[in-house]
């Protein structure tokens, strides 16, 4: 994998000079020092298209939540655990030329998180969470006045209703493109090594064959080169 | 790993001949298809906890929720993810002579967990989550009419007031011992590679020195074998 990266730098590749930011992986919302709330997120996706863009030769900059698989190699590697923690660390990451979001934010903290740990009660009390908005990253850099991205890129995880749900998401969030898919656990997508997505751009959706993660990160990397053009 | 394995079936260890069920790790409650509820937990010290039990010559059934920790080589091995299903698979592992609950069990679930990703509203309306307490594993083998395990161990987990929480914990459930830690962020133990721990037993609390988790795993299993005596 060392020898992949340092292949890739040495590569005058379509995306030399860009400056990519990938995010990735779940976010964990503490609810007390012990509990949290997470997504079901292994961060293959998003490790992958990170691999492919250092491969055509990217500056890539990794913010990633705790993952289950590990960075890539020849990213700048930046680890974080909230959705607000996210959001801080990509903006000071900006200028960019690309911004792909494939992380699995959490759309909601917990209101209040307590600093001790929350007790089971003899009169077998049940806690309940209040839980507030979290920051929407994707929304906020791809409305920014100044500085956005060329290319700003969402991901939307959805259960049903895949092309239409997403279709709105990218009207909603006024990013460039959504990049689908059903993780409908009957799909073996959620935590598994292979991916079905369907890309929605401004001229409608394209659904992509079926294939390993690393192949779908390769497909959407040449794309991203293909719409930067070069640098 | 294999040959320690190997070398400790063909031990005649001081507890050949016992059959001992180690829980371990966290569960996930989930909330919908892509959230779920976790506990901060890495798995390690019951990973310790089964090994060191399997060298002394234990059979030893090792029930485990998602653990970032590979399970120990020589156990049988029981995989599941939530705290229903965790009861369930250490009732089934019964008769035992012994059972160490050091799983960090979700001491609630999320009532009607949805089978459709909940989604942000337009209107910003933020869900509540309704949580509802789960079985108490601990106190159900414990109290067990028929089948009590001769010694049944559980954990404390604490951030405060560890003695006196933990004593009244083991009163409460009506288990043999408890094993009680400090896990606040400041002592770096949840996580971490040592742990230090008081064990409370009938005759009161016993502070053992910090030390790393798989030596705090041998003490363990070795004041199980003297508790148990010969097969």
């Amino acid at each position: 994998q060392i020898a992949d990266a340092v292949e890739a730098t040495l590569t005058d590749g379509p995306l030399k000079g860009r400056h990519v930011i990938v995010t990735s992986g779940p976010t964990h919302e503490p609810i007390d020092p012990v509990r949290y709330i997470a997504n079901r997120s292994s961060g293959a996706q998003g490790s992958a298209i990170a691999e492919a863009l250092v491969r055509l030769g990217a500056r890539v900059t990794f913010v990633t939540g705790p993952a289950s698989v590990p960075p890539p190699a020849g990213v700048e590697l930046r680890l974080v655990e909230t959705a607000t923690q996210m959001k801080d660390v990509v903006e000071a990451a900006l200028p960019a030329d690309a911004a792909i979001f494939a992380a699995a934010v959490a759309d909601w903290r917990v209101e209040g998180a307590s600093n001790a740990k929350i007790k089971k009660t003899a009169t077998g009390d049940v806690p309940t969470l209040a839980l507030t908005e979290n920051p929407d990253i994707l929304a906020t850099v791809s409305q920014r006045a100044e500085g956005r991205p060329k290319l700003v890129i969402g991901f939307a995880a959805e259960t049903n209703d895949v092309v239409e749900n997403a279709t709105a998401k990218r009207a909603r969030k006024g990013c460039d493109w959504i990049v689908a898919n059903d993780v409908s656990p009957e799909t073996g997508i959620m935590g598994g090594t292979e991916n079905a997505v369907t890309l929605i751009d401004a001229d409608g959706a394209e659904v992509w064959p079926r294939a390993s993660k690393s192949e779908v990160a390769k497909r959407l990397a040449e794309r991203i080169a293909e719409a930067l053009g070069p640098a």
